[in-house]
């Protein structure tokens, strides 16, 4: 089934939701200033699949139309067609949309319980391809939550002061956990929320190494969300002063579980340390590899403001300045470039095509050096003005007409449409797009640490061994 | 005379301003929390001049005490004094001190003025030195304008529909004056603020071509406050939750002249195109050095909150890490040794000892590439908490108890503790600093073009020549 | 036909060519010091072409299995087996196969002359067909040529000296021409050297658009071979001094065209600048696209080095040593990555798949940061050794047991493997490669020009403008 | 004494020694093709002392003016125009003066032999300042010796398989030592070469502790002369064929001591592991900040040809590659104002004023970073000629009237000097200069370590602590 946005935000305002912005519970939480955008954003996701074919494909597992970001990958070009529908959300929304970790868990629990049921003679991708149906079949939003909160990282998970999401109880109908999550883009708004470790784990460590999937259902679930500076501007109003006023920066939430039963049926992996480890690096390279595809759509939306931000400026004929847009473009080309190339460049899995893992890594490195780079010419070519410009609300106010007539710029854009694209751009350089860019799907520094392990140097050193007859 | 910051603060409380934020003049301005953390950024400065001998040297010209940033430079070690005061606000406050203009514009009218009367048989310079002891003796806090609210950039100064700050009207007693000047970095705490060109003019654009002082007591000026995420968490209060709450975000304003009158006394050039370029050229090696400087003491605090939050993470043993803090100490000593040598490499004129004009902007370059990776690098290694963070009142607040346990981490510090250094990099991840440090004194493509003017490139050519007989 | 490496060879002795190297002509060119590494270049694409189904697939034009660089492309897994078996080589010779070209020209004089055929009536497409039926039967090498000397570079083709490539008379049965073309990599060892010109052109400077291919009966044809280190090193000899002793340096020279004869069934744009601008369009595209997943190759032949160096010295155990070796796998299978995915991105027209010209363009622009990125880390983690290094000579010379002991390290390598080893990585340090990363195929400054007039920014405006309501 | 440069030549022709070159020990080394370059570099040394005050000041120790790199530095003024001399020495030769080391040991061992003497009561101080008179009067050319062939790097100097420089017997009259020292520049071609440890040493380790100087009297030691491709083009001859046919690369040699016995008077240091530290601290900080002055030369240099080039080619209106110049100057100023702010920085220990260490390593950092983007800049800006041309000889062969006709390109250059400028530049592209830069005075890597260690992160912890509160 494909629902609309609308009916995405009506179901929502179904559930019964413990949500806290700055220590307090929130009602009606759909409608609050820092929660809107992004279920805004949700809600355009459901609205894109509709409108292209490749976004919403034929699933066998239901027999109708779903949404890609519910699909099991088969082929490169399930693939591919996923990048694109990243990319021009990225592009779209400017912002996260939310939905890709949902996406990277389904394409990592189905292998990964495939091989431990082939493995253990356990049960637990058939409790998966339930669910996964119903997720399919009643067009469900997913989210993913991996990053716990970490304490002293000197310490293993369970020396923490409050430890790792853990089993704290085993019973026969399910399981109780607790522990909490950090860093959860817009769990707050999705259906379901799969829950997989934070890291693999020795012997003895088998507590920690659990997947399950959480719904609105359970009890005990809190979420704690996130305040950045735009968040701030949000609660203040205005018709576009905090920048991307429709889909807002990207809000996280920290979820905290406080002995959450979760019942069998939705347990996938219980305890297993391969399983994990399994569904840990298929989870990685799909994360990876999306987010350069992800990275590319953001790199787009730059440009198109930097493009538009020179027009607005009378700067539009100076060569020196397109081509600081074209180094936005080769970067952004780039970095989706590599996405399709690990797309077609990779392997199967126990039925899934998986992206080639060494790309998706090399992605992830391109990717946050494209967008810082495109961050700095963005920033340089628009001018110190989308740091130090006065407010929405001056425009309007008691010396609005003064403070707007010197506002103004080239007779192509009103006053109003120029500060728009200045807060736009404001938005870009001082939300949390940096550090997301940086740290969503791990840092760099985790891709080449990866990219140390699965390299096959071996090869490499045997062409010039040959070459050099060594 | 060395006030205190106290003193400032108490002078600053008996100007009448305009001041508007979010398009409402503001009451007791000095106590808003917009515009109280610049006034102790402004306070520290007294402060800080009183602890160390060269930052508060014997002034000849009122032969007695005074402070650094208002001194004119007569000897290299004058300039490195000012890069030594500069690096250290920098470190300290952690946001723009927002006297260097000041001292730029001190330095750059002093000769201006002189070489200006020697030509002309004026005596603009008598007039400056006059304002500039009566600055000296009361310890008066100095800003300086340059950058006009630039229109539509294809067009000529004066054929935008807002002309560039100008001459409205010549008396007999003074000259009026109108147009808006941006991105005027704590203005409205100022006691004088010189206002210079934005930009060299050609014959038929005498008008614009004016620098003159503006004191509380003129009439028709008009403070429009920027408005950044970061100031919206600060109208919110929190004790820390805008990260830099002493100091904060660099506030910046517009400031419109409406019609305003300037008494001779207070007019230093008027209508000179080529005293315009002197102050402009002398203006903008002073403030891009002296921008070096202050990136060094933006790294350095970047630095030290890198180390702090390894530590509270419980990560200071590893090597990798410590590596990226090398890294980032390596562009603060870079950024700071450019300053430092271009003062050493500098030049005496009209009796200003100026730094040397190429390493200036050869500092500005290297200053922005060190700063933007010092960013990176503190990013990377903080995790990406410092994007995704609750808030101090979540911690406060209804689930507070739940809240905080999870984030704490290593029992070297309190969870406030670390909170605080989260907040603190989420500023300086996502406030106006990396906008500043790309234009602030121009963006790196102006100092390119000066570099293109001024690089004695035929005695590199010789060289090559010489070497290969050409 | 597949001939072997061997095959080729003989017939390359079977060729009367003016070969001059230092000024002299040189009898038995094969042999020569300075060309048989480039003969043995080409000798192993015939071998490896014989190893590998994808890289000899069965050809329709001319029903039997032919060699991938001989082939139209058709498909997406055309092209990217032609990037694998690209990738390989250059990984396993370490330096150029010469016949990169050659293919790129197929490809694109195969659509160009359909399209001018189509537009005009004419029969270049049906003689190309006949050539490159010739060339896939016999198996022949062929390399192309574009770049002219080009003289004053602010003075239009005719207005140079000596003329671009042109057309010196019409004949009957065909054309007569001259000229100079440089930079042409192993042109000399060639079967067919199809001549392209240099730019697009304008009205009046039909003389010049011309495309045809030359061969080795051809008369009046000129070939001036480079001169670098490497190459001056190769003329004294030594096993393994020169560093890459099989297959050398890349090897260019410049073909000079004194009043050549063409027969019109080689003559395939004749004075048509529409066809020209197509025939250059699609060579840019495809050249730059290959060249991004030579420079993969060229990086995994570094990495190889890299990581036995690590090892000849007993390094092999530093992390951060080996996390140099994953940042150079990161960008080449970044590099190869973008090509794989302009391949799958790419689009069909006049018969032929081409490549994504976006990702292209970036992949040149990428490729070059990154072997840049991935020499300097050679150099970095190989030590000064790789700059300062005694000789073989000096090895078995008078004091060789001497210098031999002094310059042993890890036991697990003889010295002659270490002393093979630094020799090779001298080779990569201070070879022509860095010059070739740069130049081959245009400049990343050509590439950012393309994708200036390329990019589709109104679509990424548009985004902008949706997502703001302007 | 301040000799001629052909005083120089005629007192190196007197010397008697052991040089090999490709494995045969050299007759008349002074005027081998591969020497001469560095005879003529040194020489240069001794005529640019002549031509500048600054560069060969007066001498109390001798009382008379004396070369500056025999010189100890007093004061901040010594170390600038030290620099200073540095700087044009580098972009005069376009390749090493050689004596940089020689200086940097003077100022080490001066300071190092002060403290042991008042440590340990011993009269090493008086022994050295005796030689150092010695040098001054005869105006000798000094060079130092540091780096030991390193062999496994795995394990420590006395394990290695031929130990590093060590003490193989003490008499009375001195000490007979044996090892090997690699990648020394122009040693070969110096009087006096002072002989430093590689590293530091543990307890144990004591016989490697040792600080001596070696003179031409000596007997026992063999100069191996390195061997890369611009030392075979010089075997070949030509006017201009290598590029830089004065200066010629830069040549380094292994220095083999072969139980070399050295008089007491000349031993400095003798197994004292807390003086080899001093020594070594204090030659590092001096060697890397004169190399940033080093490199600030050669970018000078290469941006002199770049420059030309562009006239050459007729592009010298091109703004868009006039930026990239600019870029270089950028660097170049950027570096050398770093080591001028590191003299100006510096502190004094005893006697001698030393650079601020963390510039001075900051400086290496920097200034690598530079002259890699330079090197880029050059060849990008030069086009692919200058790694594809033809020869000299091929301008002066047979078909030589054709090819110099094809590689002239503006009217204001012959094709002679058109080519000078090719083959210059190819020089600096395939040169061990990026080997140079990168382990001249230890790697990046290097400095980065030593800032690690001597950066003081507690006061910049501290001024966050403050700001914050902690």
């Amino acid at each position: 089934m494909l629902i609309s946005g609308e009916d995405y935000i009506e179901r929502l305002r179904g559930y019964e939701r413990e949500i806290y912005v700055l220590g307090k519970k929130v009602e009606n939480f759909v409608d609050h200033p820092n929660i809107r955008p992004t279920v805004n954003a949700f809600a355009y996701t459901f609205e894109l699949a509709k409108l292209r074919e490749e976004y919403s494909p034929y699933s066998e597992l239901v027999g109708e139309k779903v949404n890609r970001l519910n699909c099991v990958n088969k082929t490169p070009e399930d693939l591919i067609a996923r990048y694109d529908y990243q990319r021009e959300l990225s592009k779209k929304l400017a912002t996260c949309n939310y939905r890709c970790t949902g996406c990277d868990a389904i394409n990592a629990i189905y292998p990964a319980t495939k091989a431990l049921d082939e493995r253990e003679g356990t049960d637990y991708h058939k409790r998966f391809l339930k669910l996964l149906k119903e997720i399919q079949k009643k067009d469900y939003a997913c989210t993913a939550a991996l990053t716990d909160v970490k304490g002293d990282r000197s310490k293993r998970p369970a020396e923490q002061r409050e430890k790792f999401m853990h089993v704290v109880e085993k019973r026969e109908d399910g399981i109780v956990v607790s522990g909490a999550k950090i860093a959860q883009s817009g769990a707050f708004a999705a259906d379901i929320n799969f829950v997989l470790p934070t890291q693999t784990f020795k012997q003895g460590e088998e507590e920690f190494a659990i997947v399950f999937a959480a719904t609105p259902e359970d009890e005990g679930i809190k979420y704690v969300i996130q305040n950045t500076g735009v968040q701030a501007k949000q609660r203040e109003g205005g018709e576009f002063e905090p920048g991307n006023i429709r889909y807002g920066d990207r809000t996280t939430c920290m979820v905290i579980f406080d002995n959450v039963f979760i019942p069998w049926e939705r347990v996938f992996i219980f305890e297993d340390l391969r399983a994990t480890r399994d569904v840990l690096n298929y989870f990685a390279s799909s994360h990876r590899c999306v987010g350069a595809a992800c990275k590319a759509g953001f790199i787009d939306s730059m440009a198109g403001a930097a493009s538009l931000m020179l027009k607005a400026n009378g700067l539009e004929g100076v060569a020196v300045l397109q081509q600081r847009i074209a180094e936005m473009v080769a970067v952004s080309e780039a970095a989706f470039g590599i996405a399709a190339g690990a797309a077609v460049k990779g392997y199967n899995a126990y039925d899934i095509w998986h992206p080639n893992q060494l790309m998706a890594n090399a992605g992830k490195i391109i990717g946050v050096e494209g967008f810082t780079k495109s961050l700095v010419n963005l920033i340089d070519i628009s001018g110190g003005i989308i740091g130090t410009s006065p407010s929405e609300f001056d425009m309007k106010g008691e010396i609005g007409d003064k403070v707007g007539k010197y506002l103004s710029a080239s007779e192509k854009f009103t006053v109003e449409q120029r500060m728009k694209l200045v807060k736009f751009i404001e938005f870009w350089a001082t939300s949390s797009h940096l550090v997301g860019a940086i740290h969503g799907g791990g840092s760099p520094a985790a891709a080449l640490i990866t990219l140390r392990f699965i390299m096959d140097i071996k090869d490499k050193e045997e062409a010039v061994r040959e070459c050099l007859n060594l």
